[in-house]
């Protein structure tokens, strides 16, 4: 399990949610609460919008809490939408290419789960992703492989559908009650933020969000011990904030067949 | 381009091809003399046999020239049969996983050249590996694609059957006078050596060997200027080294539509 | 804190204490139990003696745990004399220069603690360092100064009693009850292996050891849950560890000003 | 040998002297063509000034030609005075806090040149650096000794004096046709920008600028064919651009001793 967080709002430095906070994302990547894995320690990334139409992405293979050059950047750098990223490898290997968020055109993409039994289905998902969008696939993690998936059944024009209905087969190539499901992942395109809480055959992983005036933050857990600020997504539910719009909660994906919590 | 060297004989460090000639292959990756690509800074790696049945591996993303751990373990790591490679990417990212050799079971592979317009083929070539073996495929070169795909064709009981098999599918499949395919690669289980040479639609990039009695290297270009030692190996040809058994020169695929030399 | 593990005794692959034991050095680094620092993520090195006379060293900055290189050179090195290291860094860079083990000629040395204020100290410890072992300070830690301290105090041909000068010199400069002083660290020559265990104006950090037969490990914390085969180095205590001579344990250097433990 | 870029002026994205180019700065990490060392492989780095009093910096151990957040990070950063630096190391270790730029507080430098026989005159050097400032040395180069010694002798006020003072003691210390001492580097606080072109005993390192309006680049190398744009700074020599003043060239130290150009 990684932790993450994106923001949508005005524009801020990347510090303030990254590494500025009592229970930081870098705090997580060296002891995270809520998570399996305690330790995020494979890897990190992050990515944000500017003024260039295509997102900017900093990944690096060393855990994020030594990484000298990620302080720097998340006080000089200030975007109005941004991802951040600890990893906890699921066994693919500790390579920035592997490293969250991807990004492709104007999308970024980022993804706290699995697709259990990688090994037995990768092809399978991989062979979801349409030629056009084949030589994006740079590493080689089941997250990457939903994203392309994501973009290759319309994500561009139906952000929203596009999840839905891939995740619609992912949970039919993972089947009823065998293999486990879990996708907890955001998806931007530099105007408008989506995140998504999902699972089949296993309980979700956490998400929670706040907002204030028109900023929204969505992340894995809590940054700060003020609880009552964070509410948390529940399961097959997920955030759409999208340019112009208020910040909305609102249903993703019915899973019958999810464990209850 | 990058550059490799492969010896079978009797035990000896590393260092002596690695790091210790006056044109080693340390030297090469600061600046080779017979490539296109002068530096081979894109990573590096090093394959070798000891008591173990399976292959050792250290593969490193940074340069050759300048990795402190390299000079200490080519001292002190002894083999009869090992790989060394220093990378210069034709477009694929720079991880420890593209970088060569590749290990799979008792089996090492290492490559110089390239399957042209990699990202047309890529899910032809990929799907060449059967499904026993991609859990194998870690990494996103068509140098391992090509690898895994000669262990699919049989390679583990037919090495140069398989590798013969696999790249008359290759030249099939790049077409006639089209893209370019180049393979100057080498093989071993831990008892044979296995050097090819060869080329579709394009020059064989260089390789040459030297033999020392039961002891031979095989280099993509000499480690000194004692140039009368190196006996290049024709384009089509081999190098097979077996257990027990003398050197030998040998053809391994004709092809009428290589360019002349 | 960092964790380590030292080993002397007959020939055998680094992994038999380095990755193979149920809660082995790699473990340690991911969750170590017996240390402020839980995870010990900040780089790991290993070195190790063989046919040469100057050790093989291997340091990295990434995790343990998640180095794949790791594993194979743990598997097929083979050694009667070596180290293991894993970091948690006290403020200095993560370098490989920083990483443990170092070396300086046929010497290798390790080290869990610190020297308190070192912002304040190190100039005083540096100056320590001999002319002619100051180009070996290749590194910044206070872990690599003591080391050459050492040496510089004559360590060569009395280790013993360079490690106890060097010691009761940094003791007077901490001061007394002022800031703290904790020195667990292993010191080898390829034919002998010492491990020392003391404080000053603090506890010492944890120290165990297990004989059998004529081989003996010393290790931060056990390495499996038979707690009763490993035995405390109590305090201001060394083990000594020569060529063809018994394991004892001795006094290294009386402490008054110690914290009780 | 490094090669370096300074830039002053209006705010514009680092891409514009680091990456975009023809012979851009990244095309000579792979290939320069003024310098002895044509691979500056060893790594790289870069510091800007944006909102935030203090310098951002990015630095890395790869080479800057294959790093993909180098192109991420120069297309997004935008600043009106930044440096750009790959290195060719002359000895110490390949390490992120031995890359320049180097900062201290709002200051930044980098250095291309070398302290002759730095084992030796090391320690001398080191002395220069007051209490106050030894904190701040985190690497171990040459470069980084000498930025700290100009900010010991008054470099926050008086920049190019205490510039002059510093590099009038280091050529006494390497003395009058003995150890060669090449000082090319550039200093800067946010505001002013400094670049200077010394050497004793040895040929300055070659040194231009391209003044264009109220923008000047300091560059090792020109970027671009239209050599008749840049102009060399002679030795002895250094540039002044300082906020609201015109760029001016201005002499720096004499140098008797130099060896005829």
């Amino acid at each position: 399990m990684c932790r993450w967080i994106a923001y949508r709002g005005e524009t801020i430095p990347l510090e303030q949610y990254v590494t500025a906070p009592a229970h930081s994302l870098v705090v997580q990547s060296l002891k995270a609460l809520e998570s399996t894995a305690s330790t995020n320690g494979d890897g990190f990334g992050m990515g944000w919008y500017g003024e260039h139409p295509e997102p900017g992405l900093y990944r690096e293979v060393r855990p994020a809490w030594s990484d000298e050059n990620l302080r720097y950047l998340c006080r000089h750098i200030r975007s109005h939408l941004y991802f951040g990223h600890v990893r906890a490898s699921t066994g693919t290997p500790i390579t920035r290419p592997n490293c969250h968020p991807f990004a492709c055109g104007r999308w970024l993409f980022m993804h706290n789960g699995l697709i259990g039994n990688w090994t037995r289905l990768r092809r399978k998902v991989e062979a979801l992703i349409p030629d056009e969008f084949y030589p994006s696939r740079i590493g080689t993690t089941d997250s990457e492989a939903v994203f392309l998936a994501i973009l290759g059944a319309g994500g561009d024009k139906d952000p929203i559908g596009a999840t839905r209905r891939t995740l619609a087969t992912l949970t039919d190539m993972v089947g009823t009650n065998t293999e486990p499901l879990r996708f907890t992942a955001a998806l931007a395109n530099g105007r408008d933020l989506y995140a998504f809480r999902y699972a089949a055959n296993d309980n979700a992983n956490t998400l929670y969000y706040r907002e204030s005036g028109d900023n929204v933050v969505v992340v894995s857990e809590p940054l700060d011990s003020e609880r009552s600020h964070w509410k948390p997504v529940p399961p097959s539910h997920m955030i759409v904030a999208q340019a112009g719009k208020p910040v909305s909660l609102e249903p993703f994906l019915a899973e019958a067949r999810v464990a209850a919590e």
